[in-house]
């Protein structure tokens, strides 16, 4: 009879890499992983998150207790995470203890907290927004009166997909924020033409690669589309993009990935949004659009490795986000986007599909932007709803 | 604290794939599986074996005793092989009980019985080498004078990589084997320029598709290296070759995918030496040269879904198997072949290093074959000695 068994006791044969979160991100390195031989390890809270399924050396706890973290740290080559919750203080207690935390926490601290994020960022000059701390609605009236409405009020730590950011065209708007307990900031709101992300890595050793910019399109908060190259981009003005987030990943001594979202306003010059320090839906395209994927690219910096290409591997990549809809079959709906385009390729995260949860993405490849997104709309849009757009 | 639990509890999301073996081409299928939301569940010997570590749903057990069989295929959407050893009996009756074998085992003897393979292929007029049953010393005596020294004798069922085939200039060479109670084959010795293979899938619909013919190298019987498309074949030759290699999968029934490797003659004319019905090292390089992996193509139409493009993404990619070497820390010299060249990939199987035994591969692509051949092959040979070719 067959029998299932736990695999605990089999000794590793690579280099173990744990990453703190089970989400989308850890699923998809651990196909990178695979490929290197390398034992990709993660802490999640439940057996049904999309990287539980799929990762054998997985551990069930809380991020937020120490204690946790040290015993999923223990073996490992080197600690990363899919997501940036983890508290500040146990990235460092950790490295105190030795750990290769990658990145640290002198790092990861501006993909937590906005503030510093903007302090630091106005220091070593990268563009940005005007900013500033508020914590009351005179402070809040008063940045408005200085820099214009609608502000942009943004939790200080903790949001992601759009939560945690609230357009407000007066104080009004936002009484209830502002009475709670969040620590808060506000922004001045960017008239933006258009979203675009530079996609980074640096190692340890101090090598940095960048991919090419791309465009984003965001929906109520959440990227639904990524077009790489940014269609039309000035070749100066993406070497500059680029060299901004080159230097932000090494003013900050990043150690692995780092995402810089980025306005680009009507005059072509560019203003720093958002960071984060992981594999990054902006990044999604890499799997098949890149030599090397963003994921490989993460395995290689976090352990210290010579970085991959990061050279497209055609004209145009589109990545379109698929939500989920009201009927949650998604694989009933594979046959008609495979037969109608034998090229598009799809991954389904293994999440329960829920409306509005992004559930997975599509990525097309070709010459023609128009066709290129065309197919990938088509697809994503069909797996979700089963409509014929 | 972190606690190790099992997942069995956990009901799967996407539709089950049973895979019957836990080698490398399991192992490289979890990483299509990954992408599509499959769930793939693997028939494994020990914990410790290439797929075993990175896939969660394995189950342990015996592929020769049909109750495994059975309760491993219970809830599988389609069950299939990473090897080609499942007795045709126990194929035959898990198909009787209703379930999706793929192949079934009116195709899988093909591959698992190669007298019952030349019988079929010189049926549908496919060239091959001429051949006879062989049952003692006569026999093969007879079969050498009527097709000339040397001949090629195998072992009807059984052998791969190099096991179970001996060319033989004499009878008295081979006199153990003949002496043994292996069911036997002889076969005239092709003189061949070359090797070719061509990659077909078929689904249970009657879809069919070709990957674009490649050239293989094998030493001591075993592939080394593939180099796609197959340098200066003739276009009318290729057309050829993969039309051989999908009637045979028409004409078979297959379903899944068929690798049919051929001997090309110095007329350019190709016979078909032996077929194997599952993912097959002549492929591994369409996991980043071609649009589709044969793996991802392989869970396509096993699943019965549309069969994914075989469009190569390069003009030239060569694939270099790694064979193990004497020092078995092949991670100590990542560092020199992702330094030395940013655009080659990786793939180790995860396997305990022995001398050669075939631990790994690598792929290279761009548009010059000289070149990228050498940085395939450097690459390759570094990982296996730390040597610098």
């Amino acid at each position: 009879m067959t029998s299932v068994v736990t695999r605990s006791e089999t000794p590793p044969i690579g280099p173990v890499v744990g990453m703190v979160g089970a989400g989308q991100l850890a699923r998809m390195t651990q196909q990178a992983a695979i490929a290197l031989g390398v034992e990709l390890r993660v802490l999640a809270n439940s057996p049904d998150e999309s990287a539980a399924r799929v990762i054998v050396d997985i551990r069930f706890g809380d991020y937020r207790d120490l204690a946790v973290l040290r015993e999923f740290a223990a073996g490992c080559a080197a600690i990363t995470f899919d997501h940036e919750h983890v508290p500040t203080g146990h990235v460092e207690a950790l490295a105190a203890e030795g750990l290769a935390v990658r990145p640290g926490a002198a790092a990861l601290v501006h993909a937590q907290d906005k503030a510093v994020m903007r302090e630091r960022l106005t220091a070593i000059g990268a563009p940005c927004p005007a900013w500033a701390r508020v914590s009351s609605a005179g402070d809040l009236e008063d940045f408005g009166k200085e820099h214009g409405w609608p502000v942009v009020l943004k939790a200080v730590r903790g949001g992601y997909d759009g939560r945690g950011v609230w357009v407000c065209s007066s104080v009004d708007e936002v009484e209830e924020v502002l009475a709670g307990d969040t620590e808060l900031m506000a922004e001045a709101f960017v008239p933006f033409e258009r979203e675009l992300a530079v996609l980074v890595a640096r190692s340890p050793h101090g090598q940095g690669v960048s991919y090419p910019v791309v465009e984003t399109v965001q929906r109520d908060g959440i990227c639904v589309e990524v077009i790489a190259p940014a269609p039309g981009l000035d070749p100066e003005q993406a070497a500059q993009a680029q060299h901004i987030a080159l230097k932000i990943a090494n003013e900050l001594g990043v150690t692995g990935l780092l995402a810089v979202e980025m306005f680009q306003l009507a005059d072509g010059k560019v203003m720093v949004n958002e960071l984060a320090m992981r594999p990054h839906n902006s990044g999604h395209w890499t799997i098949e659009g890149s030599r090397t994927s963003q994921f490989e690219q993460h395995l290689r910096a976090v352990l210290d490795l010579p970085l991959g290409s990061p050279a497209p591997v055609a004209p145009v990549v589109v990545m379109v986000n698929v939500l989920g809809g009201e009927d949650p079959d998604i694989f009933s709906r594979y046959e008609h986007v495979m037969a109608h385009d034998p090229g598009v390729k799809i991954h389904f995260y293994g999440k329960e599909v829920r409306p509005g949860r992004k559930i997975g993405h599509v990525t097309a490849l070709g010459t023609d932007l128009e066709e290129v997104r065309a197919r990938a709309r088509h697809a994503a849009a069909h797996l979700a709803t089963g409509e014929y757009v």
